[in-house]
């Protein structure tokens, strides 16, 4: 895995042009700030055209999506495609939602997206196959997650995330699994969102191989979220989040290559 | 006081839906994922109703109302009955603002609440007494707050949780006082979202029985706070956040009732 | 300077109003309930006259307009000139962004302000000087940043502070520089957001002296920050934030005279 890509990012402090869910707006955009990327948020579509020219890539969050916000990333989806930079969906609770699914597929044909990253809940709903989304979570299944993935890839012809403890990466084909991180993470309501956004940001600085992004992306914040982890003495969800950004600004390229389990 | 209601709410991690305040969502969601529940925001009407089916109870907050907002939140209050969910109403700023006072009357008729939530100023404009409220804040008047509390509750005949510096809870007739807590609440944004999610999120576990729900949660949050600031040597509004939601993850039964000041 | 005005603010405890940028509304609640000021936020335009009337300033902040805030602005921002409440516009990314300074430029035609705060690249193109902006930072050129700060003040007849490493006050002829600071604010996101609903906050207790109040309102920011990282080990960006809010509520006026560095 190209971990120096970490340092391209931080070299070229790319611009990531996020439509964010409102929740965890905040959390999103001090993470890719302390990571190395600039982070900008838009909710006006007659700003579309001049945020996706300044971005390097594109985060397009489901989260809180109202209709209004639907046309806006129909817009700058379109837009992206247009001027090549690459996008990543985030598509939050498809699998507890219908309409929320509806969207998410209506959008998926509407423009091509680079990377999809989701739980397990949401990946399964989007490649059709059975699982039991629980709200925002990802709930409970027997499906293979990696065949899961793999359809999801697939059908959209892009590369998918299925992150959970093992974060599974797949352009459809070849397949990477990074087994770091702590349950902390789903101890902190925004995790899934801060990896899509600095997914994006990865992508931004290796827009022909956005496979090798999401790879890098998953092992950057596994990895520094192990590291914040092993030194708390006690399950301490909002001290995990402070200290996470925190490492995001610090973590290098060999801390995270000593304790990368990547397979 | 059933405190055992923590353990209950652990155990089953109800799903919370909240219509939030944008100012403070992402502690509110912090707070109730720490906790043990599972929080989900959403603004879009069109998914309301899988949004209620899919929770264990609804939190309404006037915080940062719009009339879109206003709308969706009274498609969610109907559902809400339609399917025995319990509603939280947070009238944010309705002592002040005459417009919310309105607001929240009318959806006060469109639908039944279980609970109120809210400050003096806030509780005392909803009844109709005199008082004095400044902005968001409580504000001050010479009215009894136990009158003032019960009084709402019979007009809206529902339970009330009229928070402050002591929290009074009555279901019209009853009351229970819990005087647990620390100034620190006054200095951070948002402490009294989070305490209507809380309530939330104990009905959801007690839905029979939402006044010992209401009275559970003033005491568990309350409590938490107070434990937290104990180790605090300074005023540091900022720090309490986020150890208090720390502590939303750790704090046990025992030592709530420990400290417990309820009468 | 007259840094008494911070006492002044925390004895009439002033409530600013915030038409507010969604990504960091929840900082700046927090750091101006942490200084002495009692924030409100609001989004729906039939409550404007009410929120203008209790407030005792005003802070308009474009970071994530859309054109239904953008009528908002207008009305609230008529109704400050109307009952005489200071305004502080914060025109965010409209270096970058033509369609913001468009909407910046008609703002400032239809109502008066008090202060434009922004960074270098924003108050350039307010006042239509040449300079590289980039997405929501300063970006970077060539130009005398006093004469810039000057040109931009005396075209809007306004106080203007040209925030950055050094923040430059300028009422259009006379200038205040302020050196103190530090790089981590430039890695929290939002600091920009906060100085200028501290600004706000002090026109409230300054309405006569809008040019005192910028003063000190970018000295106790600055200072305040300053001191906070004068007991970092590390670059540690989260943690800087926790610590200033903490910190806005402890500063004293001496400790803040200690270090000002004003020329």
């Amino acid at each position: 895995m190209e971990l120096q890509l970490l340092n391209t990012l931080r070299d070229h402090n790319p611009i990531v042009f996020n439509i964010a869910n409102f929740v965890t707006v905040q959390d999103v955009a001090n993470g890719l700030n302390a990571l190395g990327a600039s982070p900008i948020m838009s909710a006006e579509v007659q700003e579309a055209e001049t945020m996706v020219q300044i971005a390097g890539a594109v985060c397009i969050n489901l989260g809180t999506l109202t209709t209004t916000q639907i046309d806006q990333m129909r817009v700058v989806g379109k837009l992206a495609n247009q001027y090549h930079k690459p996008v990543v969906l985030d598509p939050v609770a498809v699998g507890a939602v219908p309409y929320r699914k509806e969207v998410a597929l209506a959008l998926l044909s509407d423009f091509q997206v680079d990377v999809i990253r989701g739980n397990a809940g949401e990946i399964a709903a989007l490649a059709g196959m059975d699982w039991q989304a629980k709200g925002n979570d990802a709930g409970s299944g027997q499906g293979d997650l990696v065949e899961i993935a793999q359809a999801c890839a697939q059908q959209f012809q892009c590369c998918v995330i299925l992150s959970g403890p093992t974060d599974v990466i797949t352009d459809g084909q070849r397949v990477v699994k990074v087994a770091n991180g702590t349950p902390l993470f789903q101890r902190h309501v925004g995790s899934g969102d801060l990896l899509s956004s600095i997914v994006a940001a990865f992508t931004a600085v290796s827009p022909t191989d956005v496979y090798q992004a999401a790879q890098v992306a998953c092992l950057v914040l596994a990895g520094a979220g192990e590291l914040v982890a092993s030194q708390l003495t006690a399950d301490r969800p909002a001290t995990f989040a402070i200290d996470l950004i925190d490492r995001l600004s610090l973590v290098t390229v060999s801390e995270i290559q000593t304790i990368a389990k990547v397979d």
